[in-house]
């Protein structure tokens, strides 16, 4: 079987975020792959890949860029269903608001979906998501996923609420 | 048929923006409702129709609001598939920034899918796309979109070209 | 007695910060009870607890909240009496504005009366003095709490002053 | 009977901001006061206004400034009861945000209640709710004043929800 | 002759502000083409531009573009000869700092010469400067333009100079 | 006589704003000349304009200047003497925080004395207080000022206090 | 003989950062004293400092503050002499950007002379530059300082000019 | 041979970000020479630099600087052929933010080509495409450079796509 989601990333560095995608894609069981090219230094390997997603069966790119953090536009510039970005926070970079602001300010017809700065987790989720309107099992296990979310507050909750402060009810 | 896309905003005064997200999917004939409901005046409203969207057949919602913009994040709360987030620039906002740092920056588990500062129209086309993910003749649709958005583009350079200037070639 | 006051953390990772709303209250001998509830993740759990909160007798509902920050906001859409919100800085938050933005930009009519970046003190502080104005006991607390705030000041201005410099005075 | 609220702005070009701080107020009949004082330009009939207030009675203060906007803070050193804090955007502000900085990030031990950039209104709501702690009359009226914003945005949401589009339903 | 300088900008609607280029260009005497083409709807002519220019006998490329403004980076990205990069303000951006922090953060190893926001004169003139660095006859052209600028200021300040005030000298 | 103070400005279009240094200084009568000359178009004029003004007695210089906004630097660069900075908007500056950042951020061992965006009045005082430190008649002068500021505001309280609500007392 | 000049600071913990300005004013032999007093927390002893240190013989307040920084300000409101505002950033500050603009955007008539975030060093030189304006000695001195600056500079230069590089002159 | 490029930055603190500049010559084998000069500290160093440069065969200056970060405008207003500007991120600035506003938002007629916070490496290369414009072996080694950078990507994309997770393909 093709892989339904592909992960992308302007650098091999931007890996221990992205990979948090790749984490919860395995936890709600949607395949997927992962590439690390950029959009500046292999322009040429992104056009393609860009191109060809779409005939090989790709319905969803996460793409995960830092600084001018091209990249997410760039392959929506050439794929025909959603793009989902993600900013990356570096170093040199401007709290991250630099990427962000390079992700999602895209023009008219051409809409990146974007998540929050180094918010790779929720990219994956986002991907399952668009994947689910037309996948009634990953919807289910989407709903799951959110349960679970809400019981471990619940438990964090009651371990929060152990009495520690005099004038505490 | 039950509409695939919900389209709800913040307030009425926001439908300028807002209808942009209608008239595009108008356009890629994709089937959707409106809704003009406010996170923090209707809050049993705004939570009713985040719960019940997903049974009554809905398959993304698109949300658009300004200042603290809650609206995106509270429908996501609830709502186990896709929410597209479109920040609104209005006086008394902060160049629309308070709107996009408030709709982007979600928690783990919950993501927004953000567009730009009034980008509605690319929510809708981000809206459609996901559906395209499962509906074959909607991706046609969209690729015919992309190119007509690039015929445009080579029309407008035409005029562009036309010779204004001593040095120009 | 029931709780005047009651403290809630959109994660059990925001105590660090909250926790000095209670050490506060406990100064001021004011009664409170402390949760950790997500608006994103529980949001039923949130929406029954503001709902319930002034039948329980809460007066003042103090809510910290990071990234979106959605909590204070959705508190105050149920809550009737007053809402007092905590942005929170986090590894991921661009420098606190994030949350700072998401919470005060509120919209008319839906007020949350917003404190600074981590200000977890003051919002204990204010919360008791929203109390104090119908209750004179408190309100005399406050001023010495006032007095007490003067007197090391003045303390540490002694230090200060202790010549280090040629030509210091 | 003696003001409940005192409404106070740095200059009286804040008059139109600062005046539905007060329209609210009348809506929801609670007494109050109005002054236009500076904290740079009167320095001392601050300091006398804000050490009096809580002798005559006053229970909240209203502060409403823009740019440096020190008025809200230097009362709350002062005042020991609630001070709200209303940023005010005028022409050589910086978006607002200037006058948001100044008021929000007060440091611990002295807080000021801030609402968003120009938000008289809910300035005047939450000093109604401050007073409603004690108050339960001024309670059921600030619970009607919430249905009542719920179902203007009931109505003007039927409005919006006239057809207009092709694929709406 | 072939064109030395390519002007291309992301939309026609940019044109106001890069047609200074232009005129720049032709004040100091250097051959120039213009094109308005789309890193995201017209990728693959972007491209074809990019990678063609070099052969062509451009010498450098001055691309203007505003909110999420790839085009710079993406031109960058395949020519071997400078880039310079023009953020554009509009109205659904942020005060162009958007477009601004979108061209001049670049990844290690692919500069774009960044100029101000709407900052396309100088642009030209930068332009004109890299072919001056082998060209001695634009050189002198460009020193000559320089005293220009200096003469055109001198005059202005001896309007300036004449006497309004009662204490001026 | 020869000046006191010296007033210059990056640009003749920054005299609507400018003038209000002038206009001030008049007023508190201290004489001073003004000068319009760019740091960038006319580098030498500035330094010598900066050498020279300490031999000509001139105390303080007033610098006003938009967008990068060296000129003030660059003055207190050469000139051993006080140099404040006025920070001037215009239509492609970023709000005026381009104009604040480049003159405050000055290095250690080179101070400027900023005063706020547009504050050229501001500027006018400052410059005065300067003299005033070694000029008792002046410092008379401002107190006088400083009390006529008052007188201003306790007028137009009064008007601000007529009533106009039902409920204002 | 009495100070010319008064460091004052928010709070003791500002030391570390003001010390700098203590330490330049000791270079170059000007009289200084040395506070820690809050606007905030000792409003009245701020008051009466300000209001008692013309009277002393101050002719220069140095003060620094952090968060929302209204110490500088508020002296300003009572001393008819220059107030220099220093900013400086903390553990809980945005940046230094809120106290930056806190102390900067101070209204029409009462000037703040602001300098770099954190830059007391420059604040005590500013002090110095102010007095000299009618002290030709210190004059001197300041001239002096100038001189030894430029000198550190070029012994430096001497060290980064060692050829460290291949292709490097 | 004289050197062709001028790298020059504003503080010998500045020299870990801007040997990376000369790193990249070297590897490109440009010939340069280092300065560190200081625009405020050395002023008519840095103007005798400037104006002397290009009668010395200096084609292209690199100027670094950070704060309010004037070096590289100031050498742009004596010099008539290319001035690129580095800002740089330090431990008093605004995370860069200051120095990239001031070195890029030059007035009209006096460019500066500004690259990314803490950029150096690309103000190398893009000093060594300057001159390629008119050096067709530097072109060559300048393409071959843009080869050598893609080769890096595509090896290190063959290492991020092992297999490490369940679902991945």
């Amino acid at each position: 079987m093709s892989p339904f989601i592909s992960i992308i990333m302007g650098s091999s560095s931007d890996m221990p975020v992205m990979q948090e995608a790749a984490q919860v894609l395995d936890e709600l069981q949607v395949p997927f792959e992962i590439n690390a090219l950029s959009a500046h230094r292999t322009p040429d390997l992104v056009a393609d890949f860009a191109k060809s997603a779409h005939q090989k069966g790709i319905k969803v790119i996460i793409a995960g860029a830092g600084g001018a953090a091209h990249l997410p536009g760039i392959i929506a510039a050439y794929f025909p269903l959603p793009v989902i970005g993600v900013p990356i926070k570096s170093s040199n970079s401007i709290e991250g608001i630099d990427s962000l602001l390079s992700i999602v300010q895209m023009p008219a017809g051409v809409p990146v979906a974007t998540v929050a700065v180094n918010g790779a987790r929720n990219a994956g989720i986002l991907a399952a998501q668009m994947i689910a309107t037309g996948d009634e099992k990953l919807q289910k296990r989407l709903v799951k996923y959110k349960e679970a979310l809400k019981n471990k507050v619940i438990k964090t909750n009651d371990e929060v609420k152990e009495k520690k402060f005099k004038f505490q009810y």
